[in-house]
């Protein structure tokens, strides 16, 4: 009996044939089309519910068996654990970028992609303490970074700093009636406030100048979310898992819900990333752990720039290089997406996933390819994200009776 | 029309290939293949929900129409309906063993397997009164008995007395911080000591170990449940029916949820259990009930004891001296499981249940072969088990609109 398992999560894998093929039916696969035919059941489904475009936050939860109505704590402290912080119950969290700002203006709301070098000598000059809240902020990689409010009284109910246009910058205001949305919002605009004087003195940012580059002399706050403690995927499934992922933001659902996140070298959460050494550490956390998470974001980001072939040649990367190891680990696979990504569009859509699990002990429909179509006629069905977990804990003997 | 339905429940029905046959695939089953080609739709069921491994008493209570989440009470109200008992509104329920304790230690949880006539005979010295809490035994076969604690201020929330496994006897404690769950545990423990005592003085058990056979010295309770009356069936569903079933947990849902349970003679609850027998009372019953509720738990036993080859014969005596009698009734008939139990793993999973309704002048699908791959492909898709009940009514055309 096989009683380990590995969730292989194409991020934005399903797509729209528009009259041609989709990447999944381009893809040179044989490797992923040999596991189905000799021991896979396919289907699709749909992660949040039927026509319903997840962002990739939600999705994962969801997929993870922790259902986003419940446990969705927006974006700012996923982004914070994803950035290695600590966090504390209560504190409220943002996505924070380095910007540019002239004339009270934001002229290049990533400060020209500047590099991580840079951003992480500025990183200093943005955490501080005002009045009673101590204000936390980490640079992850280039322009990207997460900042901690953490004091009494606040509250995640305040707007967005980041119009994601350029122009005017947009203060923050109270989305409810509260005094700690009230405060909330005036920390961050005397924080900006602040933060904007100071960064535009560092010399960092008038070597920058003077090499023409784009000065990072601003923050912009977006995304808040108030942290509050759930329970551990241990305490919730009883099986101790892993996540790996190159992309901030899945290390942090890996951290938030209490999964060991390990650094792989070359897991860059993009395009270019590593996917053998991610492979490799997949299964050597299968070593210590029932179930890994693995992460694979490149599918998506192709999605988004309407590549359809550079998508198709990257699944069939993943087939060449990550199947192979996967496969040999002796592992239960399940090969899926989180949503899916239309290349014609360009977005998430609400288009069921499709899903194949390889576990040739169990029941199978011995379907010889894998793609949208091929899964719409498989044994599993059309199910839903939230089975995903209860799915894969009876595939390895450790689901729990409900009942006696 | 047809106007009355049969549920032929055989208990763990479903199973897994592992990379061989299942034993509803190896089973030698004429007359279920031919009611299928005949009028038969089929489909998969997840009776709680995809993935989530179901008890025996969850399991029948979801196919009944009475949601676990909402109306489970715990496995002792259950055995003690089981039992024959009249139990009352608040009562606080058990499955209570006679088991052997030496000094103070359980060595044989089931009393050597004492024989139901000596186990009788110590019925008496078990019933008693501790303070204003009546507690009253009553045993059924063998070891196995119910016991109900009758008074003011009880609780169901204590522990188990009963570890599952040899070894210093468990006190009862109480599983929240009430009054109520102290007092019952307190009576619990009261009770264990007197019993204890009790039975050690009496003649049965000299002679039992004059025997060389083991002493019956204590009791074991386990599965604490709250008695509350709920809406019964007619009243829930609009008709009366009938559950014609060996074991008591079957008998005792039946009971609980106002099903009239006759005594069927030969109806062991066990593998050598009496078909015909079981078949004929199904039939009787049909004449004064619009549904009968018809469980066959010998499937179950075999999976429990790893045995493939057992499980197909059974399913084949089924089909050989069950079927027919069922079919000449001319009622929908409905042949399924109440979970899959793998003989590999020998435990219930969480795999979906093969399920065969044979309804001829309703829509079929065709299918040749009653198994667990033959229904991937059939008619009625993935279902869950709490559409079971809506779908008899309808079938039997006595389902209530919804609406005007």
């Amino acid at each position: 009996m096989r009683t380990k398992a590995i969730l292989l999560i194409m991020d934005g894998l399903g797509d729209l044939p528009n009259g041609k093929k989709t990447a999944l039916q381009m893809a040179k696969k044989p490797n992923i089309d040999r596991l189905s035919a000799k021991g896979g059941i396919q289907g699709l489904m749909s992660v949040i519910s039927l026509g319903v475009a997840p962002g990739s936050d939600t999705a994962q939860l969801q997929l993870l068996g922790y259902p986003p109505r419940e446990y969705y704590c927006g974006r700012g402290p996923l982004e914070a654990f994803g950035a290695g912080m600590n966090l504390q119950e209560g504190d409220i969290a943002f996505r924070a970028n380095f910007a540019t700002m002239e004339n009270n203006k934001i002229t290049d709301r990533r400060a020209g992609r500047i590099n991580t070098q840079d951003a992480k000598m500025l990183e200093k000059e943005v955490s501080m303490r005002i009045n009673d809240v101590e204000i936390i902020f980490k640079s992850t990689t280039e322009h990207r970074g997460a900042l901690i409010l953490r004091g009494k009284g606040l509250s995640p109910d305040v707007s967005s700093m980041d119009t994601h246009h350029l122009g005017k910058i947009n203060p923050a205001m109270p989305l409810d009636g509260s005094v700690e949305a009230k405060k909330t919002a005036e920390i961050m605009n005397q924080f900006t406030a602040i933060v904007s004087e100071r960064l535009g003195k560092s010399k960092i940012n008038d070597e920058r100048a003077e090499k023409g580059l784009k000065v990072a002399n601003t923050i912009l706050l977006r995304g808040a979310g108030i942290y509050r403690r759930v329970p551990s995927f241990e305490e919730r499934f009883g099986v101790e898992g892993a996540c790996v992922a190159g992309g901030a933001l899945y290390k942090g659902i890996g951290r938030y819900i209490g999964l060991d996140v390990p650094l792989v070298k070359g897991a860059t959460g993009t395009k270019d990333t590593d996917l053998k050494s991610k492979g490799m550490a997949a299964v050597h956390e299968l070593e210590r752990h029932d179930f890994v998470f693995l992460h694979v974001k490149g599918t998506d980001n192709f999605s988004h720039d309407g590549d359809l072939k550079g998508k198709a040649d990257f699944i069939g990367k993943v087939d060449k290089e990550l199947i192979p190891i996967l496969e040999k680990s002796g592992a239960v696979l399940i090969i899926t997406g989180d949503h899916s990504t239309s290349c014609e569009r360009k977005e998430h859509t609400g288009y069921e996933v499709p899903i194949l699990v390889y576990h040739p002990e169990a029941r199978c429909d011995g379907i010889k390819k894998f793609d949208e179509f091929s899964a719409m006629k498989g044994g599993l069905g059309h199910i839903n994200g939230m089975s995903i977990m209860p799915f894969i804990l009876n595939s390895i003997g450790k689901g729990k009776i409900y009942g006696s």
